[in-house]
């Protein structure tokens, strides 16, 4: 599967190979793909996310596994891939968030924030010395009343979308949403989206203990992770 | 039982293999699994540390030999792996409990400290110049009444547990927590359960001089160490 | 396709290979063209830029992806090969012309921030702990009252050209550009040849929702990147 | 003896092997191993340290080589192991004493001490440009009128021992001490016990020349190494 | 043509080859064989600095190519080689000029110049970390009433030359000039005279476009480049 | 002579080898075994250092080649090995000797000054960047009324000799003194036991010209260094 | 020529080949072998240096080679090998010169000049990042009314010569100078010896354009490089 010219190129983010790769990226994104899934939907309601959180032990405290993370009021983040990288990219929102709330007594806007951790993801792909992040965020919000749902990857590099999904269930949340997903509907039902999604990728492994929501809306205006009752009505709904 | 491939990747932490992994930080969890084994488990009453310290000489002054430590009053933490960097993570939890006495005038939150821990193991999964840590960590405390029990590794990952076991014994000891374990029990109950695990992960192997107990409880509100003589009693009860 | 002696001498941007060449700069090349067509052409009236955004999934919001950059009022980039880098480098333009204005209250001249931008490339092809930017640059604009379009490449090279295009579609586009440009002409029929060369380039596959124009013209005086429906009416005009 | 998988981690502290092992550190300790051998007996009057200093010319100023060193009027150290390291070592433990009497105006803890020496040893084992030391010390001394008696490893590791031995004749020395050691003994008895165990490990190659004791008993309260003619007197005594 | 000794010794500028060579700045020099022609010619009445500027396509603004700079009033370059490195040491060398004349209030003397530019590109043949620059350069100057010509080339080698050419065609320059140079001719006809290496240098592949001119005659007394005008009716007298 | 395992652990002093071995520093000592030899004999009335300076040529000047340097009043060293290396020590101790005087206003201790040597020589063999250092020294003098005889290697490792010698002709000069030294002799009988070693170990080529001298005497109080006429009536007496 | 045993230790400076070489110096070597032929001579008038330009173009600016620096009033300095670094040995010596007259208010000593120059060029041979000196230094002038001539290598040792000679020629003007050297001459005398030798190492191939001459007399008292006119008399008596 792996050629010998592949394998000359392939030990530092400070090397391309003779077409032009960084193959330590790609290497990231495979940590990536190996990830729990996440998705995150946009509709005009607001911005919801979904995640799996991959629990097999009832020895676990299931509610203190995160994988969605409020980082602002009006900010919300969904992850993917190495736990510890999340984590620290996540603090590392959260001082951005507190950073321009000092510095300007204003919320940070969803796309400068999105850009600053695109950027600093950026600098681990170009400088020696370290690996780049191996970890997908998914980052929503509301600027200007406006949703946002934007995705970074290892390479720095940021999308925005309408509905999409990281992890090792994007290619069947993917397709899923390539069908089924359209922009004008409720929140309730694109969280009925996200769950059909979550189950086509996790085979339907899923319940209440392993499944996290976070919302933002018109109404409520602020990110919060819904609550267990909240999360098991919707799952309830589904099946 | 490791193929070419792997052999290429594994040599630093700055570099991903191609299916996304980081060999380093795997071969790092090897040495936790080649260490002494320690449960913790959480019950109604409070958390109870149990390690087994592996004493094999009587030359050795088997009390100078520590699993448990006591970092702060209401925090303990037992350790298995790499000795010396158990020790240097330990002095790091103190001073990081020192300083937020000094700093707040309040005892550190159980979470807070375990996230800065696990934030500064996964540090040394992602920049080189330096290995990562050859141990994991049970961490145990008390925070706004409730009780936490955490479990770190190499990674920087952090999990909470209801109960838990590292180092060597950790198949045998998981197996016999999914089975028996129940919160709703007595502080003495959990013991007992401990030393029944660690009967088996040690295949009976131990006595009250390789035996070392922390407990903390909702009654005495802070983590303490047990006697000898209470260490004795309870193995007594065991057999 | 590749020999022995390539092999030893393409792994660090230090090393030159015994006939004067340094691949790594080389293969970071190939990293511009595997990117997104990006054409500029000058004219009497002015200067357009065009880009195929190569959007194919319509769960992305396509406005969110930008390969054209305001840099200030009288610059604008357009940008091919990897995205987080061309980011990098934008945000470093921008920052310059920001010092410029700050510093001696005067916009930026375009030459000036082109050679800084490739000075500054240059070095990343210097020193090693890095690699070189696997990002090439259409930067254009107007300077005492004239248009300049500049074309920086991974190497720092800077190049100054009437007409010119970078990323997968090159080759295709300076066939086109070398038979049928002409300076004199209106700004539409600059865009209406920039639109032809990314068809051919593109074949075909591109509408209103993956191109992206910028302009600036004497009668405008500033850079502007036009809407959706100036871009709509102009492809229209195409078919 | 050694296979190819264990060549391929062998030769950088930063770099865990497949099984979780430090090889670096394993071969530091083979230089320990190469070393002179000394012991530590602690018993109810005190702590003696013998070492055999391994002289063999006549021209060598016997009483200049010294592996026993007094750190402070309370603590002495025994050395083992590569000749450079430990002076390195000592040194450390001298300032460290002496910083610990500045600061505090009280002799340092023998735990203190040896935990700060370990420390600073395991640091060695987890960062790279350096080689982990090639010495193990005996660090004995009196703190709260008990006297303890540590032993350190290159890994940093720390253990307290009733009596041990490091260098080249540990094994006989260990299994010596496992079959008649007693912490019920006069501090001669606790010599003649040393000076056995190195007849042992020396094969019987010593005298008053290459022998050199330190103790400290409840009656002296100080460290102190006998002098020429106390060594040999103990030395008639054992013959 | 290369051995496997030579292949050895060959990766850094810190490694002399067995024969006491410095291959990596043996390959730069390989670096400004594949660069444009320069050539340079003093004569009684100043100095003369022609081009080749090797542009082969109608869509490239010919007079944005610079290959001959002006770096002070009295001084000017010609550059053969990396582009960007060329670029980089003539911003080096007008700052040089301009701190001579901040400085000492005076024109920075062409020789001292010459020689500040030529350690500060030995620098990068004997350091690691870096490679050691691409690029010749002619220099041209007066001081004290002098004519001056050197040329440097990427061992930092500075030697002053009558007239000489650097890049491809310096072999056919150099043979042309040997046979048919003089020092007793007009400004005239040492452009005549270079013009005639460049003919035989690009096998006549030039002409207005692609050939700049530099000039600094006693008469003028400053340095500049030749107005397309000029070079025209140049180029019209040489056919 | 040398198999493949240690081929794989001798090129960095960082690296031990799998039996505790550093074989960078065994090297080292290669370089001061290939030096000219070196010798010094300590007895009642003091302490003489004899050189080789194996000159081969009537073009050098004799009496600038260096081997015995006075580093104060009351201390002398002589070196073999890596010539630059040794000057760069002597240096060193001459610097340690003035910031004694300076710092205690007395002159610094012999042993001191040699612990100093011994323990920046050890940073050398634990440090990566640099090499060990390519030296022998023996470093004699009086202190406390005592005379001092020290011989340093290239580990750090400090013995102290009653007479010893370093070069190529150790072998010869130690089986000599093993047999024919006594402490109880003349300061002239020294010098002549000198001067038969130094003839063995250079099998008689050896002149007034190539040998060089240095005494301390109790008599005398200082280190000084022999004049041509009190070397050539020495050698006299010998042959 | 090269076994296999050295290719392994030749590539860094901080590494000893089992023998206790250091390859890499002995390669700088190589490159002073391969330098111009230079000679020195002491005789009672005064020192004489002579060295061959090898210039072979007529388009050379010969009287601008210099291969003989006047570093002070009171010291001149020959070199050969890499001309780049001997011009920054050559300005580190004038600084050197200059600290003195600032600091000290007096010419500095030509030893102290010489052994500091050779200081800083062991340096190089001891520490990582960079390479050695590929250049080797005559160093002569007077101090005290004495006249002293200096020979550095790439190690960094220095010895002081009557009649020297470094670069090709060495062999064969060493031999002439053991055969007819005489410190009883003339200046005069002195030149006529050293065109001799270069003519020999040269195999007659020099003339007034390519001889260098500087020479420092009692009479004169400063060192200084001779005038055209003079070398060509002294060139033609030879003849």
């Amino acid at each position: 599967m792996m050629n010998n010219n592949q394998a000359a190129y392939d030990r530092a983010i400070t090397v391309f190979s003779p077409d032009g790769r960084l193959y330590q990226v790609e290497y990231a994104r495979e940590a990536v793909k190996r990830g729990t899934t996440a998705v995150g939907i946009k509709c005009q309601e607001g911005v919801v996310l979904i995640v799996d959180k991959r629990i097999n032990s009832r020895l676990l405290e299931a509610n203190s596994i995160e994988k969605i993370f409020r980082i602002d009021e009006h900010i919300g983040v969904a992850s993917s891939g190495l736990v510890g990288d999340a984590r620290a990219l996540v603090d590392r929102a959260r001082i951005e968030a507190q950073i321009n709330r000092v510095t300007y007594d204003e919320p940070i806007d969803v796309e400068t924030l999105s850009k600053k951790l695109g950027d600093h993801m950026q600098t681990y792909t170009q400088f020696g010395g370290a690996r780049p992040y191996g970890t997908a965020l998914l980052i929503t919000g509301i600027s200007d009343g406006q949703f946002r749902l934007f995705e970074t990857d290892p390479s720095g590099t940021l999308l925005e979308y309408k509905a999409t999904g990281i992890g090792t269930g994007r290619p069947a949340v993917m397709k899923l949403f390539e069908e089924e997903y359209t922009f004008e509907c409720t929140i309730s039902e694109a969280i009925a989206l996200g769950l059909k999604a979550l189950h086509e990728a996790t085979e339907g492994k899923f319940d209440v203990n392993t499944v996290e929501i976070g919302v933002i809306t018109q109404k409520e205006g602020e990110f919060r992770k819904m609550s267990r009752e909240e999360v098991a009505s919707y799952i309830e709904q589904q099946q």
